[in-house]
């Protein structure tokens, strides 16, 4: 299946005096999903950047279904939802409980831009590794 | 108008290697944004933890349509676009330049809940002065 | 040896501008190391505040060698330096590159409180077994 | 004096399940203090980086000596404890009641570098202006 999944460990940083993780911690873990799924196909997000390519988001949207806990042991699905040479859109699930209990569904959207923060079209080998992947999907 | 600004000057911390506020930054600053259009109301949402309410985040949505540099003096807007006795919805807006232009728009929605993380009726008062606001929103 | 060591994948979100780690964001890590630590003496944290036990931080000291990068592989390593009934302290080193690179020194002072805050002095059982490590190191 | 004071209110996101501010969180406000210490002598934090110089950390020390809690309006004290022309050290207290209660003490520890992250020898007129401050404290 063309998606990825990471194990995450909630830090104890990530809770807020509510008792559970604060709803913006959610935001970088989808961030490490998305960079793994990147790795996973041979296109680190550094290497990337590193070649002039950034994925700045464009858009978050992100339901929290149930409550994160301090030391749960969490996984994070990434897949490609969508891409174009220009824009990118990610779907994310964040699960508990060997993947039983889904607590939080979100999407990002992403523009690729050059080092200037402009527009920039993503290179054709690029777009093949991650097309091949939207075909599956 | 029913809504509040707050500014806030950009941290170092929100900044990442792109040069820009990371995104995850500004979910913490409509908090702030929300936090005191509550307390302007009169009802500090410390005072509404201690009185046993919470209001959860179920969902976000945050589009990003020009970055968030360091050291930006940054206005943040927070209005009530919807309410029931177990249900609220702010909007958000992100602007710079004493106003001139918006870098950022979103929306928050939270469940009352008490102390037990179960929905909870807002009390009367309390949707009495949300109410107004909605009314001449 | 009485030491646990962790890997962490650095996050895009704890990078800033000047295109490094913050250096805020090693604090987590760190905690994340004591409360693996913890885990492998059967002394799992969350346990411990399940028990009334807190382990608030009284003081850190830090010191960044060479910086941290986006992507980098850490290891960390937490070991106890110190303890009584009611405090404890702890050393860490972040390294890189399979270990050979040290890139921060820091430690950590913490009170054992209950669940008021105040000080309180930990179980003779859980003293044994953080005990014992302090005879090893 | 030759110290400059900023008010910070707690945010939400900063605490943690122990019902406290996060010791990490204290960071990103020395940080803030530090900067509105710069810009109040005319050396914006911003203005120095676009001149190509940084200000890495190099070490931090922080004592908590009561914890802050979420809403609290906090004061921060910044001041220049020593200087160089390549190396800084910043003081600092975090106060609340209107300066009544300290509740942390730090000092960071910085180097001057330049964008390519080696040592660089501050400017004479820099140093003037900070020097000034040294004299007076």
């Amino acid at each position: 299946m063309a998606e990825t999944t990471v194990s995450i460990r909630v830090r104890y940083a990530e809770t807020d005096q509510m008792g559970v993780v604060h709803h913006a911690a959610y935001l970088p873990w989808l961030e490490v999903a998305r960079t793994e799924y990147l790795r996973q196909r041979g296109l680190p997000y550094k290497t990337l950047e590193e070649q002039g390519i950034s994925m700045p988001v464009l858009k978050v949207e992100v339901e929290y279904l149930k409550p994160a806990l301090y030391d749960d042991l969490l996984s994070i699905t990434a897949k490609l939802e969508a891409a174009s040479a220009v824009r990118f859109q990610f779907a994310y699930e964040v699960r508990r409980d060997g993947g039983k209990t889904l607590l939080c569904r979100g999407r990002t959207f992403h523009a690729a831009t050059g080092r200037d923060g402009r527009p920039k079209r993503v290179p054709e080998e690029i777009m093949h590794i991650l097309g091949g992947d939207l075909a599956k999907s």
